[in-house]
């Protein structure tokens, strides 16, 4: 129906725009600006732009419109001005996926290599674990900080890791809330104005991207991770900033350990040198990239060796050791694990026959881990840092029967019960070992600045 | 994102069945009623309805989905139980139009017949005209009967025409309210629930419709309105009912009368047995199909026959008389069109050259209308019930230079001048006549019974 011809209506009307969306329009500046502002302000109700959500998830947006949104959505709010710091500010943004704590290696190891790392981060999600609740599984560990204090931190040791305050984004804050109630949340044009908008308010020069791929991830194919990675390297560049995207497998957990504290101590055994082999490797190319876009290193492959003689050198692990300290965290935890918290029962899921692990239901352990208690069922539930998963086997593996699999690490035996059900269906032992391997890395998009 | 495994969560959530249709998914019975009834209670927000709205609108509905829609709404509220009316009840509905009166024609006409008219009907919508406003331009009558006095009413001539109570379809009125403003009215299955619901909420045994296409209709299309009239038609008979759909023009307005004391002018002509020829002639061809359908005659020409004779005998304006009379107007109206509202001003739109007139816009008809205050800008507007427009010239009409197009009458010289320069804009004046001449009627759809 045709609105009457209202010359009195020269304003902006919401009206209008989920029209025009739901019309396959493209939006101007100005209509996208004026809904973001005219949101956050509380001047248009939730049910317009619910609606507004629905027209995007299905209608799409063009680059344009996706830039023009992040940019809206990024000045709703705060932009941290870090420029007292000298050197060049670099992060690293994932996905999400199960077992992923590269974030809690990469701050302190790029931030020893000379750079500053501003680290907004997030809590779990769905069946993927989150930097916020691994951190807090450190006793003492405040990712509360005050801007001021985040920046004494930064200044301090290279590093700081918090979670998302109330100055930054606050659009994206109210229109994720919206879209986790509304089956919005899956569009890559608001996933990427979400992730983006709340990256680039950190006051960043330069942004690595993790998306991943594969049954543990929320892109579960390959193209549609590219699709999401090439959005937000597009979004970033229109927005000044050199932006990278790496496209990574999550068709099984990264590491071997999935559970808050679980991780710490994995992240620990990197940060010394060691660690599982993918997690290390992937450490390793995230952390090269960092160094080459924060101009410390000339290409990849140097900032990759450069990398390597931190975590060799233990410079790393002081990095990390003195983050911690700095907000709040017991450091000790770093050279004894036993003060992190343990849960008080294990078990161990065996295998029924002899042959080779040919895949993970990536998703499967993740969820196993968030009925232990390791993640939220619930928005409003608390997490217990203790429990969690260790696998013995990565895919590929040869393995004989009767021989463990994973142990659970527990509190309560009917949620181990739920998970050992949901586990022993996630491994698939095949008699001949896979033909192909996946690889760790299956594409890089957008290289700003690659010199060789 | 996938939802975790929630072995507790055997209930209705919204978020599902939002989900489900987002990804094109057909929602079952059980999914749809959950959803309108808990919407209805108020147990779930307007912003997750209005999601599910826009997916509804992009995505569609299946004919099961739409009866069950339809149905969950009806049941939201009261059914009417006309069943100590020893004769069959039967309706017309209007998707709305420019100039179109033929409710206050029809029930009359088709009570006179020996069938129960049980009209609900609606104001006016955008650049339409509504039954309700029209009735209110007769001093006194009220249409917000309550159910006891529409029944007796109904008794006692054999029509009754009110406007929607609390009582029927509360649903709708919500989800009405609801979809005009999130861009939501434009889906023909939301269309055809919301009309279907309120109709067969009258406790009718059948129901024509009157499924108008052309520039005054929110159909433009004739493919758009057949499959509207389709839907509807279909919706009917899966619920038990007889329902047949004529698709008719709305090119051009619907006889020479606009506004709404103007309307009923032209109804008394027509229910004396004169009147414009397409007015008249639309309310014979659907007459006849009511009394077809309500089995009175045998097939549609007999009904037709029948009705000519009910007005040039003068039987159909006593009906007209008497209802108005029992619904509190004042029925001297009838015989002395001035006892009705009278505009204060005339004034004339010519025509600019000799020709034939080629066409008429007819939306910005209604709108000039509207703007003369004879409809609502806003929906809090009061409306006069003595402004319109009479129209002198139909299409295919010859005229020559200065001879008069239209007649405004109007109570305020600014809406006048805006009216006019609306009306100027709105004919066409040719050189020729045209070769082709639109049909009243279009298409007829679904023909239950029609014997001959």
């Amino acid at each position: 129906m045709s609105p009457l011809a209202a010359p009195v209506q020269a304003t902006f009307r919401a009206i209008d725009v989920i029209r025009k969306k739901r019309d396959g329009g493209e939006l101007s500046r100005g209509e996208i600006e004026s809904l973001i502002g005219a949101y956050t302000r509380g001047d248009i109700p939730d049910y317009q732009v619910s609606a507004w959500l629905m027209a995007v998830v299905l209608r799409g947006m063009t680059r344009a419109e996706t830039a023009v949104l992040t940019d809206a959505m990024l000045r709703s709010g705060e932009v941290l001005d870090l420029s007292f710091l000298p050197m060049k500010k670099v992060d690293k943004h994932s996905t999400g996926g199960v077992g992923d704590k590269t974030s809690l290696v990469l701050a302190p190891l790029v931030a020893a290599a000379g750079l500053a790392v501003p680290m907004i981060s997030g809590r779990g999600l769905g069946h993927t674990g989150g930097t916020l609740d691994k951190l807090e599984s450190i006793p003492g560990f405040n990712v509360n900080l005050q801007v001021s204090q985040f920046r004494s931190v930064l200044e301090t040791c290279g590093c700081a890791m918090i979670g998302q305050t109330a100055e930054i984004a606050p659009a994206d804050r109210k229109l994720y809330a919206l879209r986790d109630v509304t089956g919005t949340v899956e569009s890559p044009y608001l996933i990427c104005a979400s992730i983006m908008s709340k990256k680039l308010a950190e006051g960043i020069d330069a942004l690595v991207l993790d998306v991943k791929t594969g049954s543990g991830a929320f892109m579960k194919t390959e193209d549609d991770a590219a699709f999401l990675a090439e959005l937000m390297v597009e979004t970033g560049e229109r927005m000044g900033k050199q932006v990278v995207a790496l496209i990574t497998d999550m068709d099984q957990p990264l590491g071997n350990m999935i559970g808050n504290a679980l991780e710490v101590v994995e992240v620990v055994e990197v940060l010394r040198g060691g660690g599982p082999e993918d997690l290390r490797e992937l450490c390793l190319e995230l952390a090269g990239w960092m160094l080459q876009l924060g101009g410390v290193s000339d290409t990849v492959a140097e900032g990759r060796q450069q990398s390597d003689k931190l975590l060799s050198s233990g410079k790393a692990l002081d990095t990390f050791r003195r983050m911690v300290e700095l907000q709040g965290g017991e450091p000790r935890v770093v050279d004894d694990a036993k003060r992190l918290p343990q849960a008080p029962h294990t078990a161990t899921i065996s295998s029924a026959k002899d042959g080779y692990l040919a895949s993970v239901q990536c998703e499967q352990v993740g969820t196993a881990c968030v009925i232990l208690g390791g993640g939220r069922e619930r928005k409003e539930d608390s997490v217990d840092p203790a429990v969690g998963i260790v696998l013995h086997k990565k895919v590929g593996d040869r393995i004989s029967a009767g021989e463990p699999l994973a142990t659970i690490h527990y509190n309560a035996e009917t949620k181990a019960a739920r998970a050992r059900q949901l586990l022993e269906a996630s491994f698939q032992i095949a008699d001949a070992p896979a033909d192909k391997k996946r690889p760790l890395i299956h594409r890089v998009i957008g290289k700003p600045g690659e010199k060789n």
